[in-house]
Order: structure tokens, then C-alpha cells, then sequence
């Protein structure tokens, strides 16, 4: 299936426990199209730059069949930036600068090309971008999957409650599907916000998994244990961009697809937190995505005959 | 394989949002010998009461083939009291009463009949009580599992540390993990764990799941996913229970089976939960188990072949 990803593609300066990167290219649209790359060439990313942006990212991209037509250059102007600090948790983190830059008045444009994508990945924006986005399709997608975050949530709830009424999967965090739905239990919650529109709702957990809801059943993907986590930032759209490329390679969106995409998607996320930024997922072998993936199958398979 | 389940018997007063309980009965062994007795009829409990402990729990006991002979009763004295209150996130709570009353100078006598009991479980009591009933068994048991907690490792770490060093199963939460091997990866924590004894490290994550570790493999078991959680007290104990009670039933210590165990503690962990204190795993039925069990299969279990 063709895929279509919508999402910020820009700088970030990051610093851990472990050391300081320089100004990195990051973006929830970098790390979903990088990571759906390795399970998918018949792709394209939407989104938006200054001319500070590094040609040698574009034909990165392009070296992995991500098509960049929709990728807006704007000349004289500079790339989002975004510079945070993390806790020796590694589990919160303080923002530093945000400089929005073009990301201020981004009005998407889907090329011609990408208007009968079959899925469409929404990266976190705001939800008029993300609206604006569904509105262009010429056909409507098979499946739109939507990230989000609290801050829209804050300050934008109206246009995200109809955005979220015209999707099929919505990915939030544990702590954003309880600020959406007012309820504390994740399972009520999850009822609550099924009734809002989508199909089906995916609740990232970090460290402690991923569960994946629809109307009648429920699936829970474990994170795998790990000796070092040297940056979080990205692993929520890694995730999501393994997903949404595993369901664009096998051409099935059901049910029990989505339950090993969403597995596909958490072996991406570990690689991503290994090292600064996109670095890991920019150079990954099938043999390392198959062995990663076997460790998920060894860390959760049990044999019980009822 | 007979099991000899040692921990306090015990009086709970608990308040959660939902409500607060009469002064009930409550206490790790209380826990454990329930819940193992829905798989073992060969256990049997050693623990210490006051003469205001209600006969009708030691018929309750007895009706679940418990053997009390090392239930000592104290006349004239009062049973472990602890009052408890849950903030509304039912992850944190804070005690509001401890009355330690018979378990303060607990000096436990195993009966003769326990004495070759085939597995030992050792639940929270301080270290040196744990340890006297490790030297009173005949025969070393084939597997010897401890529960313990922070408070032992702030004032009796080097006693802790000593009986570790001789079982074969802990099972401790992240917090403890932590801070009993002072790194923060519960990879590492595990491994360094592992260093100092026990063939096999349990973490419990309470609603983020339980992790299995021996000194080369990790298996995660999950925590379903609730509507309600009504009252905690006792998850952690019900889940032990749950855990050597299958073990004893299918006379099986290995790793392999460890998996299947951990998933079984964990379902019969997902029942206590419901109501206040022991009420809920008092009457369970073959089917419940099961059906609840089925529930854990289908939480986890994907198809992915590489």
C-alpha cells in the first residue's frame, strides 16, 4: 500500500545523562518516514524547511525511496527548532528553545502524486494541519492513524476532537488518553475515546509497552528490557512509522495485523533510543530488524493449553 | 510438590477512594496459602496470631486444605494490625497505623510434617526470620522463593543480603530492584541481582506487569489491563501465591515453566484487586481461573513468523 507521512522535519539539540548532540535533524515526519522506509518504497513525506535544512538529509530520504515533492523549501527562512534536557530518568524532560520558524504558518500541500495514498500517517501538529491534510485526499484513505499530544489537547481540543472524528487509529500516550477522556483506568478510557471516532487507539507506554484497543479487544506489545537507553527522542514516531510501514508492506489492516505491526513498531522504537537522535535508524539490516523482532517474540511467548 | 508458605496473618483496615474496608482479615501468608490452595492441596502455612483472630478464617484455612499446625496462636495477645489509605491513583498509598502486636519478637517453629516441604515460599518478614526457617528444613527444598521489601534493605541490609544468598526465586518491584543493586536499567539491576544468589529475579511492575529474569533470558508477563482496580492490597502476595502454587501442581522448576507460573500469579493477582482485601480470592472456580487465564493468553499472543 502507498504511504503518505505528514510530519515536522527539523533540528533538535538534545542532552541526556550521557552527553550533549550537536543541532541534529529530528522530526516526528523524519523519524516516521525513515522507519517505514525499511517496509515500504512506495512512499512520500509532506512537510516543511528553511533553506537551512541539509541537502544531504533530503537525498538520505531519497536514497530510501522517500519522495520529497511534498517537501516544502522555504527560501530565506530557517527549520523548526527544538532544544530539551532530559531527567537522569530519562522519562521526563525540560524544553529549552522552540523556535516554531516555518512551522508557524505551515500550510501542508499534498503533491498530486500522493493524493491516493492508501494510508495516510498524521505526525503531531496541530489538528487544522493535520485536518487541512485529510481534506486534500482524492479518495479517501484506507487507514488514517493520527499521533497527538497533550499540548493540542490544551489549547486546540475543539479542532482535535474533529480531526480525531475522521480517523481510523489514534497513538497518544498513557497520560494524554486520561487527559482525553477524563478517565483514570486506561480501559474506560479507552471506550471513551473509541466513541469519538477511530477504530482503533493505540496507548504508548514507554518503557512499560504499548496497548492496542478496539471496540471489543484489547492487545498489549511489551517494550523490551533494555541495558542502556541513551535518548528517547523520536521513539514514539519510530514506533509509529514501524507500524504504519509493516501495514503498508503486508497490505492488511486488521486486526490481528495491526497486533504485529504495533510489535514491528516497538523493535524500531529500540533501536532508536540506542543512540542521539535518528542516528540508529538511519542504517538498520533486515537481519537486525528480524533478530530484534525474534526478541520480542522469545520476551512474551509462553505455551499454556487450557 | 508440597509447599510451606510462611508470612504474617494478619488484621487490614483499608480505605481507597472507592470506600473503607471493617477491620479485615489480611497478611502475606494470608494471601499466599489462599491462592496457592486453589492449585496444591499439600501446604501448609507457619505464622503467628493473637487469640482475637476469628476461628471461622482458621476453618477457612482447614476448608481449603491448609494445614495450620504451624499457625501458633498467642493468648492473651493481639494479631499484626496494619491501616492503610490509597491516594487516587491507587499506586501510593500511606500507612496510617502498624501495630505489630505477636510479630514483634515472631520466632517461627516449623512443624515436623513441613519440615521436607518441596518448596519454600518466604514472604515479606524480617530477614532473620526468613532465614530461621531456611536452617529448620530437613532437606534443602528444591526451590526456596523470598518476597521482601524496601524497609528491609534500609535497616537490615546485610541479614537481607545473607538470606539471598540462599534461595533460589526473589521476587521484589522496580523501586526495590533499584535500589538493591543501585543501577537504574532493571537489566543491569537484574544482573547484578542475580550476582548475589538467586538463580531467578521476579520484578514486579504492578500494572505495568511483572519480568522474569535468570542469569540469560527475560520473559514479560503483563498485567491486564482493568476497569476498575478497587483495592491493591495483597496483589504482590496473590501473585506469589499464584506463582509456587502452579509450580507445586505441575512439579516443574524450570525456567519454561516459570513463564506459564508467572502468567497464572498474575491472573490470580488480577482478581484480588477486585474487591476489598482477600474477599475476592476466597470462592474462585475452576472456570474463572481459567477463563481469566484465557484472557492473559489472548492479551499477549501474535503470530509472527520470521
Amino acid at each position: 500500500m502507498s504511504l503518505l507521512v505528514v510530519g515536522s522535519v527539523a533540528f533538535d539539540q538534545i542532552e541526556t545523562p550521557f552527553g550533549k548532540s550537536d543541532k541534529i535533524v529530528g522530526g516526528a515526519g523524519t523519524y516516521i518516514s525513515l522507519t517505514s522506509s525499511y517496509f515500504t518504497k512506495d512512499l512520500g513525506i509532506v512537510s516543511v524547511v528553511g533553506d537551512d535544512f541539509p541537502q544531504s538529509y533530503i537525498d538520505l530520504f531519497h536514497s530510501k525511496n522517500v519522495n520529497t515533492e511534498g517537501l516544502e523549501i522555504k527560501e530565506g527562512e530557517k527549520s523548526f527548532f527544538w532544544a530539551g534536557k532530559y531527567h537522569n530518568d530519562l522519562n521526563s524532560r525540560d524544553t529549552l528553545v522552540t523556535e516554531l520558524n516555518v512551522l508557524a504558518d505551515f500550510k501542508p500541500v499534498v503533491p498530486a502524486k500522493l493524493k491516493n495514498a492508501e494510508i495516510v500517517m498524521l505526525g503531531n501538529l496541530s489538528p487544522d494541519v493535520q485536518l487541512s491534510v485529510i481534506d486534500q485526499m482524492e479518495t479517501r484513505p484506507k487507514l488514517i492513524v493520527l499521533d497527538t499530544m497533550n499540548f493540542w489537547m490544551d489549547i486546540a481540543l475543539d479542532d482535535l476532537k474533529k480531526v480525531i472524528s475522521r480517523i481510523d487509529v489514534l497513538t497518544i500516550n498513557d497520560e494524554e488518553a486520561r487527559q482525553l477522556s477524563g478517565e483514570y483506568s486506561l480501559v474506560k478510557a479507552a471506550n471513551k475515546i473509541i466513541a469519538m471516532g477511530p477504530k482503533v487507539l493505540i496507548i504508548k507506554k514507554g518503557e512499560h509497552g504499548a496497548l492496542l484497543f478496539n471496540e471489543n479487544e484489547v492487545f498489549f506489545a511489551p517494550a523490551l528490557p533494555l541495558e542502556e537507553v541513551f535518548d528517547p527522542t523520536g521513539a514514539g514516531d519510530t514506533f509509529a512509522g514501524g507500524f504504519v510501514g509493516y501495514l503498508a508492506k503486508t497490505n492488511d489492516t486488521s486486526f490481528e495485523n495491526m497486533k504485529r505491526a504495533i510489535i514491528y513498531g516497538s523493535a524500531m522504537a529500540s533501536f532508536c533510543v540506542e543512540k542521539f537522535g535518528s542516528v540508529r535508524i538511519e542504517n538498520l539490516s533486515e537481519t537486525e530488524i528480524n533478530e530484534r523482532v525474534q526478541q520480542f517474540v522469545d520476551l512474551v511467548q509462553f505455551d499454556i493449553s487450557l
